[in-house]
């Protein structure tokens, strides 16, 4: 039997990490909650200040901010603004991150070709984090 | 080179067909505008009383609602509300279409698992839209 549609609400239960404060995402799309056939996606939100630290992974990944504005970290001392509406297209291996440097939440949409997003490996600036992850995989 | 990071602004130009009247749609990431290396997506809006027929194709999309609510077409006959912040992943070769009966405009984003919107054949169940869309493919 084929798979049907499968509507998914967004809800007020989001995921959190003592690595990342003020930062919260849920899963949209994602094999384990959803079908999946190489597509998965979220949101994710940014508390002011709080911040998706500069990291790269083989993935291309598509972010879609569909609430407030912030800046899109692009390498170790470069940034680019981003606000509601603009759709950030990341190749492969590129460095990547964003910051909410406003007073108000920020929420963005994250698109990979894959089937979870829990298959991606994020290899962060800050080797610390990575230290980290990779204790909190164990 | 590899590709760089892309950002994309939603604009107020939107694209039109006479074939579906109150419909609008613009392209975020879709070759020929971005690079894409099988992710594409976009906005649609549709004004109240506009609808995007029931259809298929052999890609399996995902929709996500960022604005108002809106009956999701899954059958001749079958349709479910859906609303802001409702994502719908929509099976391979699953009829669907979408309708605004409110009296708000509706937005969502589309995703494909393809380079670009163009290469999806999109066949409706009302036959005469088939052929008007093979008139303006000449």
């Amino acid at each position: 039997m084929n798979p049907e549609i499968e509507i998914q609400h967004k809800s007020d239960a989001w995921d959190m990490s003592d690595l990342h404060p003020g930062l919260r995402w849920q899963f949209s799309v994602n094999a384990g909650i959803t079908h999946s056939n190489g597509l998965s996606c979220g949101y994710l939100q940014l508390d002011p200040g709080a911040e998706l630290p500069l990291h790269f992974h083989k993935e291309q990944e598509i972010y879609m901010i569909t609430r407030g504005h912030a800046e899109l970290l692009t390498g170790a001392t470069t940034s680019r603004a981003v606000a509601t509406g603009d759709t950030i297209y990341i190749p492969e291996n590129s460095w990547h991150g964003i910051k909410n440097i406003s007073q108000s939440v920020v929420e963005f949409i994250w698109i990979f070709p894959t089937d979870t997003w829990q298959e991606v490996r994020y290899i962060f600036a800050n080797d610390r984090l990575n230290q980290a992850q990779d204790q909190s995989d164990q």
